[in-house]
């Protein structure tokens, strides 16, 4: 897979007067998970340091520590000339606000020439109109009758649509899995018909008709390579042991 | 907008061994969020109830009255005919692991007549083999190099695209933003470049060069008509100014 790293050097996302040190900490680990590597906190004070950080956990403590913080967000937007603003679904009175998937499509490519900050605001109200003026996108997360997410959750899913987004983009195609053959079904439905003749669920005139279901349910599975043979290996162990015990009995085991 | 809520009747979110309150009620929030309306619970017995309610606040904590506990996780699993485990990104070993996006995708449609369940395991270790071994679908949240999520936001993200792409699918076309016809656009650039010509920005001989420049870059933005009303407002009010400043000057406003 491509890595979706560089561009994610561009972006950064910033808490605008957050109030529990814990979603600080959450947001770094969120941040973490998904490749963003900078977390800017416009407040007068930090929080707890063991707040942040116990929810940052170890892996994710680095954001915490090299967390720019300001006390104006006009001052910590300053370097960014994309500056993406959360709000809660308002019904009418927002128009301009849309999904974060909507927004991700059109601002990734941005993030080639352009550093790019995602702003959240505060637990108890969100961003203001006011904040919201530095803002050339609004995104809002479509919820049902309840629109007011936890901050934290609020990151995580913006971070997560950005970050998959990206990786779709750069979806490697190797990644699709490999199916069987139409040579390697046909070897393992030669087996399983064998194994059902051998204990007469089929017969001579009833074979086609079970051995199109089988096919049919089979078929849905869209089997890999490997699991075809693990199905050849099931039915081999079972002519096996069937061939042993009636060893008079000829069993129709045809190896391809 | 159609609603979404019909479908998401049959659907619920597990939670397999969850060690904190906090994240049952973040859970809860978050299905609440997104109009999933049932949450089950796998754990012999409930953690503190004023943890859930905290975190769940009072708008989902219903979600944490009406919740199903279970002992085992075979029976919270019982009347669902499609379950949906969830786990870390763990590289080459679990191959058939999918984003959730792609699971979404093919999950919805069998909302219509399927019991869905979204099952997340415990904050530590996650869903083991042995319970995955319920699941048809295996859905893994595309992360950077740190892919442990907090078991909160994983809930989030899962409930976040559910709802998401259920919202993008049922779309009303009247969302789409209502942008202002030419003829109002027309009037506008009236408006604007007689303005200009006013303070002598414009003259005769640079007019269309400059002109064109505006209206590429206005062009950009897709006004809507209430946009555009409101720069013809800007211009009229500066035209009324320049004329009674300099009352002797001919204005050149001309309404369409």
């Amino acid at each position: 897979m491509t890595s979706p790293s560089p561009l994610l050097k561009n972006l950064a996302v910033v808490l605008h007067q957050p109030k529990y040190g814990e979603n600080i900490g959450a947001a770094a680990r969120s941040c973490c998970n998904m490749g963003i590597r900078q977390l800017i906190v416009v407040r007068d004070f930090l929080p707890d340091y063991e707040d942040m950080a116990k929810m940052a956990t170890h892996k994710a403590v680095h954001l915490i520590d090299s967390m720019e913080v300001h006390d104006r967000l006009e001052n910590a937007l300053a370097p960014f000339s994309v500056v993406v603003g959360t709000t809660a679904r308002l019904g009418r009175k927002r128009t301009i606000e849309r999904s974060p998937r909507d927004i991700v499509g059109e601002v990734l490519p941005l993030l080639q020439n352009n550093r790019v900050a995602l702003l959240f605001g505060p637990e108890d109200r969100g961003l203001t109109n006011d904040d919201l003026k530095f803002c050339q996108y609004v995104s809002s997360i479509p919820t049902a009758d309840f629109s007011s997410l936890n901050l934290a959750q609020a990151v995580a899913i913006h971070c997560y649509e950005l970050y998959a987004t990206l990786v779709e983009q750069t979806r490697d195609p190797a990644a699709v899995p490999a199916f069987a053959t139409t040579e390697q079904l046909e070897g393992m439905y030669r087996h399983i018909e064998n194994s059902l003749l051998t204990i007469d669920f089929l017969d001579e005139k009833s074979n086609n008709y079970w051995m199109q279901s089988i096919r049919r349910f089979l078929g849905r599975i869209r089997l890999t390579a490997k699991e075809a043979s693990i199905i050849r290996g099931i039915c081999r162990k079972f002519l096996w042991h069937q061939n042993n015990r009636f060893s008079a009995v000829q069993t129709k085991t045809e190896e391809p």
